[in-house]
């Protein structure tokens, strides 16, 4: 993932960087200012744990660029979202068949970090998530995965469905999980693989679904009704990781 | 697990209750009470999303068992722990070796919550916690369960490697996860069993390690350092629940 840092200056701005969920490095805050906006920004700072510098007008003064700084602030760090080719060429340099983990309207933020952090470990070459109704690489998410963003690639795409139609054009199978589907120990998850999840409540949707090549069930041998869902991804990830160990053999 | 619910009364009680971590379902405040004390609840109950009935001071008064409920009462959950005989029972009944979940330190409620999700779905049957140093059935552990704490007993031990020497004079093996250890698939993880998952930072104690007959590595193919607590929960889970179907073939 290529890491952005930058600057942005301007009360409304800063706010606005908190709440659409940005990952505030840096905070600058004119020392003596007390006013309404600024109050909203520490509060957001420390909801975020996000360390205030007070500072003395000056400085801000000097850090500035655009002499516009109204006595705050902030560097934003940022993660620019990959390209598929990103993805095929993560597998191609590491002679692997394409591993891909889409995710289907994850809506928590702490799931999508998790599953990247999960993704990255199972050795999956990338994640692809939809633009609509899906968590983004927010601070939480950022946070959650643990460092794996500075390695796996995250895509984003408009159209879940086309996109798998173009990576089946290029040899992908893809599998979902899904409780009515096919005990996943008897399934060849081998070979380039989509693997895709569904949304923490309502599962893989119907159009995602049908266009998947196996339906794949984790056994269920208990009382209530579902796993977690990055608990899920993981238990999924790595049955594909132990029937490509398997099959290397 | 056996559920309890009970009443408790009267302002320090109540702020106690949230403090420690009781999941409060209901909670009745007196009309027209805004004084310090009262505000210190609403805000609990808003962080934990509880919701706060408004209600006379003779509806209070009746509800009332003590008559000193100074303008508040509510109604808290709780759980009780359970005997290591309820989780040899349970396998009994299944006609299963047992299957225990072990952890050593687990410090967040979230991951405890997951990991008894878990245990539940992957047909554990139960979960031993020790006293010290772990989250225990808080209302952020209990909601992170998904229901299943209704179903998979946890118990609570003083001294988890004393706990597992009584669990060895009773036929079980133990196996911890570790980075350094043997890859899993290669391990035989059928028969009575104990699976111990280590804190999220520290990993297992030293002690409990050396209690285990094996330790197992999940693969790791990425750049990071670990999975999250929970996940590598679910996948070594499943992986015993994987050799167990074969083995039952």
């Amino acid at each position: 993932m290529k890491y952005e840092e930058y600057v942005i200056e301007g009360r409304n701005a800063v706010i606005e960087a908190f709440r659409s969920g940005k990952t505030v490095d840096k905070l600058y805050i004119q020392s003596g200012c007390r006013d309404g906006a600024v109050q909203t920004i520490t509060r957001e700072a420390s909801k975020h744990d996000t360390i205030v510098n007070y500072v003395a007008k000056e400085r801000l003064d000097q850090m500035s660029t655009t002499g516009k700084h109204q006595g705050v602030i902030a560097q934003i760090a940022a993660f620019e979202y990959a390209e598929l080719e990103d993805i095929f060429e993560k597998a191609e340099e590491r002679g692997e068949p394409p591993f891909i983990i889409l995710l289907d309207e994850i809506e928590d933020p702490h799931n999508l970090g998790a599953i990247i952090r999960t993704a990255n470990l199972a050795g999956a070459h990338g994640v692809i998530i939809p633009k609509r109704r899906a968590a983004g690489l927010t601070a939480t998410a950022m946070k959650a995965s643990a460092g794996a963003l500075n390695y796996t690639p995250v895509v984003k795409v408009t159209n879940l469905v086309k996109t798998m139609e173009e990576l089946k054009a290029r040899g992908l199978w893809f599998v979902c999980a899904d409780m009515d589907g096919e005990e996943m120990y008897g399934l060849n998850l081998t070979g380039p693989i989509g693997l895709v999840v569904g949304n923490e409540g309502k599962g893989v949707s119907r159009l995602v679904r049908e266009n998947c090549d196996y339906i794949a069930a984790i056994p269920m041998k208990g009382d209530i009704d579902s796993l977690n869902v990055s608990v899920a991804t993981g238990v999924l990830a790595y049955e594909i990781v132990r029937q490509r160990s398997v099959s290397d053999r």
